[in-house]
This record gives C-alpha cells, structure tokens and sequence, in this order.
C-alpha cells in the first residue's frame, strides 16, 4: 500500500508532494568543489553521514576521495556499513554495555572487509567499557579521545585532562589511540567571518596546548579531526587539523547560506529541496502541504525558493504563505512552491526517500531514488 | 543488521537508548476516561490518529468506542487501512489529481470492508477535482466543508461563504455532504481556562452563524466536527459539536500538561516517555543521548520526568541536564533518563517502534512493540 513518490525517468512535475528533491547537478557541484579544496590543501575529508543517511552518497563522497565516513550512532554505522560503507567514524561517546558489544561485532565485520571502524571517547569509564566489550574479540578499535574546544557539550577540557585517557588507551592492547576529535558546532553558525575566525583561534590554542600535553606526557597525536561546513577552511589553513567533518557541504541549508561568505572556502549550492503544492488558498495566505513533519525547524523555518514569500509555521502539515511585501502575489492553488529547508540533517531524518532529479527543478527528469538508509537510527 | 531495541518480555532496563515508551497502565487510564467522558456526553469520538499513527492503537480506540479515526495526509490513510482501519476521515484538504485518484482507490476498499473514506474540502477547485476523480468509480465520497474558526490556516470563512461549498457537493451523486470540519487548534494550547473558553466561544459562534447560513440555503447540516485535547469539554458543552477529535489525550505531552486543568474534562496522565542515557559527564552538566532527531521541539524541550534537571537542547543526537538550582546533583554516566517530550505528535513520527510497558518505567516488563505504522507518511 506504499505508493512511491514518483518513479525513476517521471519529470519533476510527477512528484508528489510533499518530497525531498536533490538537484543532482548542484550537488555534484558540490562534491567537486570539496573534492578539488581537499586535495589542493592536501587535508583528509571525512563527511558526516549524520546528514544525508545514505550508503549510496556515502560511498559517492569516499569515490571522490573521501576517507570514509563519520556518524553519531551505532545504529547510523550499522545501516551504513549494511549498505557497503567500510570505513566508519563514530564521532561520539558509546557507553553502554550492549551497545559496546554491536560497536565490536561492527568493527570485526569492517575489519574482515578491509575497513574499519574507530569511536570518540571523553571518559575513564567509557574507556574501561569499550575494554570489556572488545576484550578477546580479536579486534583493535582506533579510538580518538574528544575535547571540548568551546562546543560545551561532550569532551573532556583541553589541555593536560586528556592525558590520563590516551595512557588509558594505551594499556590496552585491543585500543588504538587515534588523535583528537576537536569540534566547534557553535562556531559554524555564527553570522559574521570575523566571529567565526575568532572562535576557530580559540580551537586551536585548544587543540595546541592538547597536543602539549600530551607530547609531555610521550604520547604523539597521529591525528586531529573536526569542523564543519561554516568554517573548514579555517582549521585547514591552522596546520592542525588532519581531516575535516564537514558533511552538510554536499546539501546546504537554508541556516549556512545565511552565513557570510567564508574566506578561503569555496561556495555551495542549494542542493536539497522540499517540493509543497498549495492546497488551500485565501485572501490573506497560500496553505502548502509541507509541515515541520516534512522539515525540520530547529534552525528556523525553511526560504521560499524563487519566490518574494514567506513561510510560518502551520503546523505538523501545512506551511503558510505570505508575500514579503504588502500587496504582493499569493501563487495559485494547485501550483508547485520548492522550499530551502532550514538545516538539512534533520529534515533528511523525516523522509524514507530523497528524489534525485536531473536537469534542474523546472523541467528535470527524475535520476534516482536515494534511500535514507540510517533515518530513524536512533541506538 | 537492524537490531530491535528491545524483545518482549524483557525489562524495562534493556531498552536500548534513545527509545519511545509508552506506559501501558497510563495510557489505559486515559483511553477508559476518554471513553466514559464521550459516553457520558453522548458525543462521537473520532481520534485524530496524526498522533500515534498506529493501526494498533487506532483499533484499540474503536475498540473502546470511537467512530473511527481522523488523519492529516492519504499516505496517512492508505498506512492505517493497510493495518485494518475501517473508518477514517482525512479532516484536510486533497488538490492533487493523481492523489485524489489515491483517495478514491481507498474509499472504494474500505467500503468494499464495510467501512468509509471522508475527506475535507475549502475550496471549489478541490470539489471539482474529486468529482474528476470519483467519476464513474462506484463509490460515494462522504466530503466535510472546512471553515477557518480563528486557526487563521484552511478552510472558508464562516457563514455564508460555506454555501457555494455544499451547493456544488450537493450537485454530485458521488459526494455525500458530511457536515462541517471546525478546528480551532490555536485554542488548545491557551495556557489558561478562561482564554480557552473566549476562543471556543467564538468558534461556536461562528459555526452557529455558518449552519444557519446554509439552513437559509436549503441544506442541514448533518455534523459538526472538530475539537482537541485541549478543549474538547468546550465544544461538548456548546451543543453544537457532534463528534470530537482530540487525539493527545491518549499520551499526553508536557505542552498539554503545562495546560492550567480544562473545566469539565477529565485529567489525562502521561503515558509518552523518552528513554535516554547519559552518554557524557562534566562538571557542568550531563549529557544524555537523545538529542531533536529523537523528540520533536516545536512546542518546547521535553521535561525531565522525576529529577529536578532542566533539559536544554544540545543538537541532532545530544541533550544537555542541568540541575534547576544551584549546587543540585547530577545524574551519573550510564544513568537512565527519563523525558517527556514536548509535543508527541511529530515526536512519534521520529520512531519506528513505539515500546509498550507494564508495570512503570521503574520495574516494569516489555509487553508490546507498537510499529509507528504511517511514520514519515507525507503525501
């Protein structure tokens, strides 16, 4: 009884609606334009697969010279790894006993591939964990040890408090010590370059004194990974930083393009987009069919593609529309609206499918059916 | 390689986390007093189904009594009828023609049951695109005329602009005019009694003004439906009200709870819950492992249940405690957490399980893995 949302060779106007649309040829763009910076830069991409959730991009971004993927979640490497994905990140803590076990059963299934999978820690106990879950399962897990460089979310504090995890890790001989995961979400939003050069400074005195204290310490750090789309050419241009996180790039969002132009980053285009159809119309407003069960709206509602009008809130299922100037044209009922979704990870997260649409959203012919492999992949 | 988050009969403690858990006992309670509240008042209960979109737990409220159910979208429909419902009202308004074509498939199996499709209009567009669609297809549509009581989003505006509406009804045999749909969700979630009652004091108002509108006409109005959890006493004490389509009541969220008590309707307990764990500790604040990928934050954080800790959000996958004083306790790593989410509607859409306990959250048993049957049902 699941109808799909349109078949493969159908134009763009057969897509029901509401439905998550990639503008193949602008995505490809993007892929290029990471691809080309990276390699000139000579910096290891790592994507996070947290926001498009897919083996079928993943294994696109590793073709065009990615390493391998991160995620934030055990079930998120799982679904990936089921769709052929063999070099996993985890860039998160794992503490759970049973959810330790399936990292370890994962990391032999990656390893018998050729591949393998590595985990972020910030504590002594999540470290004796993982050391009861992997210990004589003839496997060894690169783990990276996560400092908090201004997020203030997880990581321990930057300096000498990493040094009592990497002796830790190397106690145990089924451990790896990988580097340091070092990410600034925060900085990525920010509005102005100059508050995002000024936070990425911060980072890396941060990242410094940590690798400081560990060389004291004789342990050497083999590798610092972070960053994200607001602000990758910064760490890159540090020296620090061996590899960049950023994985929204691919997509953009709505939240990103309101950022102001990064120096030194190439620019991106909007690649993903929700088809609406008004289906209720009024003097005052257009009523499309796409509510934050369609989008996420945790970085704000998404923009109106093309068109002077607004989008509020309607609701679980419906988005209101508004001219942004007094006396402006409403489109008609029936009539198709492409709205920016507002951050593109979560809004990936509601749908089963995104649509890959070739020769741009007027006239293009549906590609592909991109499933969303990991949505819903909470564990 | 996807692993179930948990099997039936094992306890509460093995649910894996981030997970949804509904407390059976609870939400029991609140189906009896919906129930005896509707028989009481000799109203129809037609629960909107947007919220748990489940044919388990729609059955279940037929089963105590309801009509049938509400829902927002076909795809919504075509999920529940696949699971055996009956009897579903799609209480918004269907434009597209190859969806109606979808619309009257369905109609026509769920009469085939012995059962019913009924769908909401706004619009003579959306009429005469249903009289295309049901043309010659041997089933007869029963079609609600919406009218806009103060939500500002679909339908007519009251009074006599409904007329043409159930004229150009009245002139297909394949359409059976139902009545009227008259939500006025914005009053569901006025903080106190008193501005709840001036809002539905008005809706009534203008749904009176409406019948009377199309009495003049010539047309009875066989049905009024509408209302939510957080008013339905209203809209049962105005008279005027046939049947009722409060669906939260069956979870019940924090938005809903945060409610000053609703004159006139019974008190609902909450039976939703968020499992998570605390995955990260500093000296700040907890970590736990359920960030907006996991609950939805259009109305608001999920509360902590049992712990006097705020919840502030901390991205996709992570939520950060803090105690609501100063020098409070925080919880420990590995700790459970238990939230309750703000709004369940679109949080239940994030899941694909919902997991069914007896006995509490503390000691209780597995008893039920309820499949989110039409989660990320869009069109």
């Amino acid at each position: 009884m699941t109808y799909p949302p349109v078949l493969i060779g159908q134009s763009v106007a057969a897509i029901d609606t509401p439905a998550l649309v990639i503008d193949l040829d602008a995505m490809e763009a993007n892929l290029q334009a990471m691809a080309d910076f990276t390699r000139e830069h000579g910096i290891l991409l790592r994507p996070h697969a947290k926001m498009h959730k897919s083996a079928t991009l993943a294994k696109l971004q590793i073709a065009a010279g990615a390493v391998g993927v991160c995620v934030q979640k055990t079930a998120e490497a799982e679904a990936l790894a089921a769709g052929g994905v063999n070099d996993i990140y985890i860039s998160n803590e794992v503490i759970a006993p049973h959810k330790l076990k399936r990292v370890v059963a994962l990391a032999r299934t990656l390893a018998e591939r050729g591949g393998q999978l590595a985990l972020a820690v910030d504590s002594l106990h999540g470290i004796a964990q993982l050391a009861l879950a992997v210990q004589g399962q003839s496997v060894r897990i690169r783990v990276l040890v996560e400092i908090d460089v201004g997020h203030g979310r997880c990581g321990v504090q930057p300096g000498a408090t990493a040094v009592p995890l990497v002796n830790a890790i190397a106690e145990h001989s089924t451990m790896l010590f990988g580097g340091l995961q070092a990410y600034q979400g925060r900085a990525q939003h920010l509005r102005t370059a100059v508050e995002r050069e000024a936070a990425v400074a911060q980072v890396v005195t941060d990242v410094q004194r940590t690798i400081t204290a560990l060389q004291d310490a004789g342990h050497s750090v083999p590798l610092v990974t972070g960053a994200g789309s607001g602000t990758f050419g910064l760490e890159t241009a540090s020296g620090i930083y061996g590899e960049l996180q950023a994985g929204s790039y691919l997509f953009m969002d709505r939240d990103y393009a309101s950022n102001q132009a990064a120096p030194g980053q190439p620019r991106f285009q909007h690649a993903l987009f929700l088809k609406s159809q008004v289906m209720s119309l009024c003097a005052t407003h257009a009523v499309v069919d796409a509510g934050h069960k369609s989008h996420a709206i945790d970085s704000g509602l998404p923009a109106v593609h093309g068109l002077p009008l607004d989008y509020a809130n309607g609701g679980d299922e419906h988005g209101q529309l508004r001219p942004q100037q007094p006396g402006g044209l409403l489109p008609a009922l029936g009539d198709t609206v492409w709205l920016i979704p507002g951050h593109c990870d979560p809004t990936v997260n509601l749908h089963n499918v995104m649509i890959g649409v070739r020769g741009g959203l007027q006239n293009g012919v549906v590609e592909q059916l991109i499933r969303v492999d990991s949505r819903g992949a909470l564990t």
